[in-house]
């Protein structure tokens, strides 16, 4: 039962108050403070310090917070591209960053900037983002799908975020979905991530340009690694090789979208990362292999692109701090 | 906010009240009353009436309301082993059964008995069942899995059972997991209930005796159709094909599993369905499988056997009209 005291404290927090975001990446870290309708105050963004481990980084993240900073700051959030303990505040394993083990990075944080500060996956804070004011905004069933060097995912049902034990629901690129592929960066075979993910298509690309070294593909690419960018220019050129790896990316993105609308049935897929920038060539291919493999008596889910681009993760991020406050959750970082 | 009309009403719901829940399966109608503990008052059941469409069952269904009917009953929940609209109880399709093709349901049964009535798929109430009382009791995050001639399933994510647009989260059994298999009832390849079922391990016994017809299982089986029941004797008298077929229906189950900690991070997966009998034999190898695949920072969730067996559908859909009525849900009868 809502008391009088959390009625205006909860009243104040939706009309007044700011939150900020954090989205702590592998190369850039990026801040903003944010109002209750998600209008970005101040924004900032640092190339992430490799070389001095997380304290380096914490340092970073507290000059960033000072800067974006406003009077009605609340509280902070931060999408983690790793494990956490949402007990503690603790990261578990940041895989991209180096010395990232067990770091208790919400209570250091909270001690320098006398703020809570709340720990969330970097996929779920982008799915939050676009659910609140970006491509699945006002829908309650969706999966936000990144589809980059590997694939991640934030998952809402009948408008709740799933999180699981361990808050880890939504791994949605390693899931089986084939026999046999390249191995996967988890070092399995046959998940999804190891045959739609940016770098499957790459590797395709390299093989194809290996076994055709004088082709249409290899000589757009010429001596740097080819990436889904090179796509629609080989593609346009008539280059055989572009269009079969383009449609057995279409493929494998249309029965893995089926397999996520038959476990969560979304009425909308997200589609973010880079290799969302090639939806519109795979637009139809993707719609042809869902229909196809979809289960009579489900409706079609929409396939869009992600809206908030690289603001996903500092937006999702600081309504999820705004939400658990709101809630009056404990912050992590007690 | 709660009123105080709607707090007496929901007290007295909590204490005094029962609610019937019907199991309508293509073979058996079950219907049971049960009270808030899940106590069993009184129970029935009939073989369904397949022969004169649904106005048959409808009449079956009222008579086994009139015989375990207490005075205190509330309202009536039927699990659906099909397609349905919860908007106004329309039954849409029940592929096992002739002639359920948009059929009000609800409405007619609730004119009829005078009580609120409310639709559920038949896997979400056994799920619900297995959650309240049975093999996940107290757990909140569990998939319930039935392993029978198809693969269905009910998931409980945050406490919260999925539904999803149209209600459809949780079609386990029609996700791609392999890149060939015998055709699925779908008409697809590829399914986890393809490669999974107790249909694909009565078709692989089948191919093993037809090109070994003087083998132990042939001698076994004889001149019925084989089922995954034969496949315990057959194993203990040494059988290799007996063998090879156990290790790989846990080489899928175990990956089919892994698919569902990654999608909705369970802590326990319980199995149900006729395939589940062979949980004891197959337990140590689906266990090596979900450790060899799972993702590092999930903890490998339990796999246990369904506790109700027979009773959950009807267990589970009392308690689901009961939360319903609870939640001041309007009924689907209306």
């Amino acid at each position: 039962m809502m008391t009088i005291s959390s009625a205006i404290s909860k009243s104040l927090l939706a009309d007044h108050s700011q939150f900020i975001g954090i989205d702590l990446g592998g190369t850039q870290l990026r801040a903003a403070c944010l109002d209750k309708d998600g209008t970005i105050l101040g924004q900032k963004r640092l190339p992430t310090d490799t070389e001095n481990g997380p304290d380096g980084v914490l340092a970073q993240i507290s000059a960033l917070i000072a800067e974006v900073r406003t009077n009605d700051c609340r509280g902070i959030g931060i999408g983690i591209p790793g494990t956490f303990s949402a007990l503690n505040g603790t990261v578990l394993n940041i895989p991209a960053l180096d010395g990232w083990k067990n770091y208790p990075l919400a209570q250091h944080l909270q001690k320098e900037i006398v703020l809570p500060v709340w720990l969330e996956n970097d996929a779920k804070v982008a799915a939050i983002g676009e659910g609140k004011i970006g491509a699945a905004r006002d829908c309650r069933n969706f999966v936000y799908a990144t589809i980059s060097t590997g694939i991640g995912g934030g998952v809402f049902v009948d408008g709740n975020l799933l999180r699981g034990a361990q808050g880890l629901a939504g791994e949605i690129g390693h899931t089986r979905i084939a026999d046999a592929s390249a191995v996967c960066s988890c070092g399995k075979t046959g998940c999804w991530e190891s045959v739609a993910s940016g770098t499957a298509l790459a590797k395709k690309m390299t093989a194809a340009i290996a076994a055709n070294p004088n082709g249409i593909l290899a000589s757009l690419v010429s001596d740097r690694p080819p990436s889904g960018r090179d796509l629609p220019a080989a593609i346009a050129m008539g280059d055989e090789d572009a269009i079969r790896i383009l449609a057995e990316e279409a493929f494998f993105l249309g029965a893995g979208f089926v397999n996520l609308q038959h476990f969560y049935a979304p009425e909308r897929i997200v589609m973010g990362g880079g290799v969302s920038a090639l939806l519109p060539l795979l637009h139809d291919d993707i719609k042809a292999v869902m229909k196809d493999r979809l289960l009579p008596g489900f409706n079609l889910a929409e396939v869009v692109r992600a809206t908030l681009e690289d603001a996903a993760g500092v937006v999702g991020a600081a309504f999820f701090a705004r939400a658990m406050a709101e809630a009056g959750q404990l912050s992590h970082g007690r």
